[in-house]
Formats: C-alpha cells, sequence, structure tokens
C-alpha cells in the first residue's frame, strides 16, 4: 500500500441500486455530496460507480469506510482503454506489487461499452503481459492475487484490492430521528445503526448531575465524536439538563422512578422532534438486557407519546450489541467509566401500567417541565 | 459421535447468570421447562450447570440447538471423582475418540467442591493416563483436541465438544407479543429474534387473498413450523381473512392504500393484544428497504396505535436479515413463490401524514371492520 501511486479510488454502492430511477438518483447524489463533506476531491457517477480523485489519498481511504451506502472501494491505477498502455502500466502495476515467479495470480477483466475485444481477449492478453513480466502461475481458481482490469469505454483501471465499506443507506436520505444518548454501551450502537439506515441525527443526552459522576459529560462527546464520524455533517449532539426534573421524579415516583424518567424523557424528545421536523425518536432499548427492560415498562414508558419510538437493539444480545460497539468504536469510550445513575430506585418495578404511570403524573406539573425543553 | 454412548448432556447458559437471585431462579425453571416440552430427559440444575439425561440423544442434540437461552452444550460420560474410576472412563473415551500418536491433546481441568486434589493434580493425571494409552503428545497452546474433564463434588464429567446453542432468553419469561407474519423474508426473522430475547409470540397471518396467490398460506404455516421449532410451545399461528377488508381499502385510499392497510393490521393486533394479554406488536419493517419504509409512512401508520410497535429489523440492511433467515431455515421457503400483493398502487406515497390517513379513515366504517376480529 505505501510504496503506490493510485489515481483514484473506485466505489461501489449496494442497495441504491435496486430502487427505482427517481430515488436512485436522489440517493446517488446524496452519496456524492457526503462523501464530499467528508474528503477533498473530484467525484463521478458513471455505471452504478463513483470515481474518487481525492487530494489526500490516505485520508480519502480512511474517510470511505465510515460513509454509508459504500459497500466496497477499489484504490485504482488509470489508463486508456488501449492494449498497449494497459500493458505499459500493468507491467509498473505488478512489479510494484512484488508478484515473483513463486506466486500465482488470476486477471479479472470487465468491460462496459463497445471495443474491438472481448473481455476473454483482455484476460489473455493481460495474464501473458504478467507472466512474461513476473514468472508467476495463473490460477483462476485460487490465486495468491487477483489483478481486476476494468476497460470502461475509453478508460481503463487496474487495482487488485477490494476493501470493505459499511454499507446502509447514504446519511439524510431517510429524514431525521431524534436519538437519546447515555454514556453506555447501547445507545450509541442504535444511533449509529439508524444512522446506517439513511438516518441524520439529533442526539440527546439529558445530563442528569448530581445523579452521575462528572466525566459522564466528557465521555458522551467522546462518543458523540466517534458517531459524528460516519454522519457526513447529519449529525448534532444537545446536552439537556435533567439533573432538578430527576430529583422531583425520584421525590414523587419511588420504585417507578425509571419508569417515570424515561416516558419524560420521551416526551421531552417528541417535543424536540416537532422543532427539528424528525419524525421518529430512537433509544438503544434490548429487552430483557436489565430487569427493568420488560414489555410491559416499554408499554407503560411509550404510553402517549405520538411518534414512533424505534429500537433497533431490541432484538440483540448484549454480545451482539457489544460486537458493534467494539467495530464501530465506541465500546472502549463507553466503559471508560461506569454508567452511574444514582437515582435508581434498589428494586425498580418490572410490572408498571399506563394507569399507574398517569397516577403519578397527575401529581407533578408536567407542562411546566416540558416548557424548559 | 455415531460410536459414541454418552451418559448425559451439560447445558451451559448465559445472560440469566447475571440476574438476580429471584430473577435467575424464575429464569432457570422456565429453560428447564422449555427443554422438557422440547425432548424427554431427566433434567438438573448444578452449580448453574444444567445435566440433561435424554432418552433420545440424538433428538436430544437437535433440539438443544433450538432453545433459546442455552449458549452451549457438551455430551459427556459421568462416572465417581475417584481418580481410578476416571482412569478407566478416560482410557475407554480416547479410544473410542480414536486418538494416536500423531495427534496432541490438553486436558482441561475443572473441580468444583472439596476434593483432596486440585485442578493440576487432576490434569497432570490425565494426561498421563492418556499418553500412556495413546501415546499422543500434550499440547496446551494448540492441541488437536481438548478433553474436559468436570469434577462437581463426588461426580466426574468427561467430555470433549463444545456445540454453540442458541443464545438468548427462555421463550416465554418476558411475556407475550402480536408478530405480524407474511410470507416474505423480513417478518420471519424479526419474530425469530423476539422469540429469541424470550417473548411468546401468536403470530397474526392476514390472508389478503384474492389480492396474493393461492400457495401463500401453505408457505406461511411452512415458516410457522420453523419459528415453533424454536418456540418450547410458546407460538401459535392466526390466519385472518382480510381479502375483503383491503378490497374496500384499495377503493377509498388509492395511493395510500398501503398505509391504510397496514395501520388497520396494526389497530386489528391491538385488539388481538388485548384479548390475549399481549404488551407489543412486532413487525419486519426495515426502513428504507422499499420506497414506502419511510419515517413518515411508519410515524402515520404508528399513529393512535397505543401499544409498542417493535421493529427489531428497524437498523438492518437486507443481506444481515437475509443471512439470519438463512441461518434460522425460513429463507428458502419465504422464496419458494414471490411475495405478492396486487392491490399496491403502481406509486405508493412515500410521504403521508396522520391528517391524511384520518381523514380516509374517516369515509370508511373502521369500527365495523374491527368487530370481526
Amino acid at each position: 500500500m505505501e510504496n503506490f501511486t493510485y489515481d483514484l479510488i473506485i466505489a461501489r454502492y449496494g442497495e441504491i441500486g435496486i430502487k427505482s430511477p427517481k430515488v436512485r438518483k436522489k440517493f446517488e447524489n446524496k452519496l456524492v455530496q457526503n462523501i464530499k463533506s467528508s474528503l477533498n476531491a473530484d467525484i463521478y457517477i458513471e455505471d452504478g460507480r463513483i470515481f474518487i480523485y481525492p487530494k489526500n489519498f490516505k485520508k480519502a481511504l480512511k474517510s470511505l469506510k465510515r460513509i454509508f451506502g459504500i459497500v466496497s472501494f477499489s484504490p485504482a491505477i488509470k489508463t486508456s482503454a488501449e492494449f498497449n498502455e494497459i500493458k505499459n502500466k500493468l507491467v509498473d502495476y505488478v512489479r510494484r506489487l512484488g508478484i515473483n515467479k513463486k506466486m500465482s495470480f488470476a486477471i479479472r477483466p470487465r468491460r462496459v461499452g463497445n471495443h474491438e475485444f472481448t473481455s476473454q481477449d483482455l484476460a489473455e492478453f493481460a495474464g501473458d503481459v504478467v507472466v512474461k513480466e513476473t514468472g508467476a502461475k495463473v490460477d483462476l481458481d485460487n490465486p495468491d492475487i487477483e489483478i481486476f482490469i476494468e476497460v470502461r469505454h475509453e478508460n481503463s483501471y487496474i487495482y487488485h484490492e477490494i476493501v470493505e465499506g459499511p454499507g446502509g443507506l447514504p446519511v439524510g436520505t431517510q429524514g431525521k430521528v431524534i436519538g437519546l444518548l447515555s454514556g453506555g454501551i447501547d445507545s450509541p450502537v442504535a444511533l449509529y445503526l439508524m444512522m446506517k439506515r439513511g438516518c441524520s441525527v439529533t442526539a440527546l443526552h439529558f445530563d442528569i448531575r448530581p445523579f452521575t459522576i462528572d466525566g459522564n459529560i466528557k465521555k458522551v462527546k467522546k462518543i458523540s465524536e466517534v458517531l459524528e464520524s460516519y454522519s457526513s455533517g447529519e449529525f448534532e449532539l444537545l446536552i439537556l439538563k435533567y439533573g432538578d426534573v430527576l430529583k422531583k421524579i425520584k421525590k414523587i415516583a419511588g420504585k417507578s422512578t425509571c419508569i417515570v424518567c424515561r416516558h419524560l424523557m420521551y416526551k421531552i424528545a417528541e417535543k424536540i422532534a416537532k422543532k427539528k421536523n424528525a419524525h421518529a425518536i430512537v433509544d438503544g432499548s434490548s429487552l430483557g438486557q436489565v430487569a427493568s427492560q420488560t414489555l410491559p415498562n416499554i408499554l407503560t414508558t411509550h404510553y402517549g407519546i405520538e411518534i414512533p419510538i424505534l429500537s433497533p437493539l431490541i432484538g440483540m444480545d448484549k454480545t451482539e450489541i457489544r460486537k458493534i460497539a467494539e467495530k464501530i468504536g465506541t465500546y472502549e469510550i463507553s466503559c471508560e467509566s461506569p454508567d452511574i445513575c444514582k437515582a435508581v430506585p434498589k428494586h425498580p418495578v418490572t410490572y408498571s401500567t399506563p394507569k399507574k404511570l398517569t397516577s403519578i403524573l397527575d401529581r407533578m406539573d408536567v407542562d411546566e417541565i416540558l416548557k424548559k425543553y
């Protein structure tokens, strides 16, 4: 990698390809816009591929791993569709790759446009060039290295690496959600998954100090930076003071503190969703993970919230969630300090009801609380 | 495997272990009950392990792969904690395993209870036995085969295989959900994941004939059989006639047919949830997978539904969903015939609103429709 000078990066996108022409166009444009917001480059779309000419190659390769919608990409060199020029570039390419007579290789040809040769002709020609230059053996089934040569109209592209991208849909194509973000392991994963499905995110962090440690805010900001790095600029963090509200809740709700606390967070999120023109709330709930994440409690906390509450982790095991957190880079940050809430009662209720919730809310001035947000 | 006679199967469970003693006891009991409902066996729980003595060994090994809550299991032989008896059984075991002098092995000892020897003593003794019997070499880092010897109080267990279980929580520990089940790829995966998180499921299939092919019902029944095989008896399928309702919807709703159709399915599911004492609806929605699965459409179809609608696939890509479907055995069945709905308008709306939904519902007798379910 280090010894190479490439001309461009060819990126492939997946699901967008199966959309209707109109939706596809919209998605492609958003994807190009998102790439441009992450890296300085000239970008063209042609025949379902994105051709990226970055100013800073190393940075570009790193950035592309975090742009949703990209399924894979390949750093490549470019030349014309003339066999002679392909030969010159190819000789140079395999030399720099260090292919030698102890190795096996395969040419993987691809052709788009009208040419006087077939893909098979191209593969045979290129194969001969590589054999003569390096002494390596052709092995189409199980080669040590694959060399891809794509002839597209008057241009050719040579590459050997296919790097996996993050997949999903371009951030921003699916509108906005309000995400609840704590300092824990789960909620960052939930927001990541919804960004991966194309949502831009306004993350709300409820600052519950003095019921947690001061360091929590710093942790949340660090997590947000990671999430932002996947967002192509479509992520924002709002930190909302909630300690005084939680104090009131704890006093009145007792064993139901967590239920009322969660419900009011949804209420506030719903209000902010209206302001921000967001269509859903996203949270990191996973059924049965802790004693209080029961179906009756979920039903109760959702009660009366009029926009959807999406919980992409609801069907996942803790180990599955942790694996994603590790992959995206939030796990270690979440583990830097424990996720403490000192307002949690010793025996939180596991079976609450909307009736019970309403009776507690009746003893609080909810409108007054909501006014502050 | 085939040449072996085992005495029992030792099964391990995961997440249950971290619950409070009370919750843990409840979960363990449910897990034992679920195992008993799937196979004929004597079952004991001790020190966080389940000891299963099945009547039919082969069937038991197959069944355990489908019982949620089990993390892994090992067919084992049993003897006393006397070194001499361990020796006799171990000699027999390694002979039947076909261990020979070209192979390497490691003894993995474990000891629970009070004994006059340490785990290390046990490993050294057993290692000598195997070396003398087979001529195989000890290799603790990278052995060809591992032999586990667990001494628990007055008993010993010898095994060499650790088979992966499905993980999750015992079905039924998290209460009931109403699942929407079509003949497609997604909804069976959604219901599977919620069963894996401990939910028992009442699946609703809306029979939309004449808007789909006759074969669809048969397909749904086959899918249900697969899902039921994971459910420890906590799964039921209800097939509801919906063709006439859809006819009415199509006439009145036009481009919004899918929105109104979905919303009424939720309405019916909510009614059935009350009857069945279920606390949530589960569906296979995945954001942006088709043009109509947009956030505004999700918001609109959820409008006025008072119990949570859980969509465990909401943050997944199609390829991820397909992988799970293949693993659990529903993918091939779903693909037997295409998932057709002839009522889908040519250009379904992608941006609906509760206001628009309400104005359409006002022109229908929704109460009359709901009465039938």
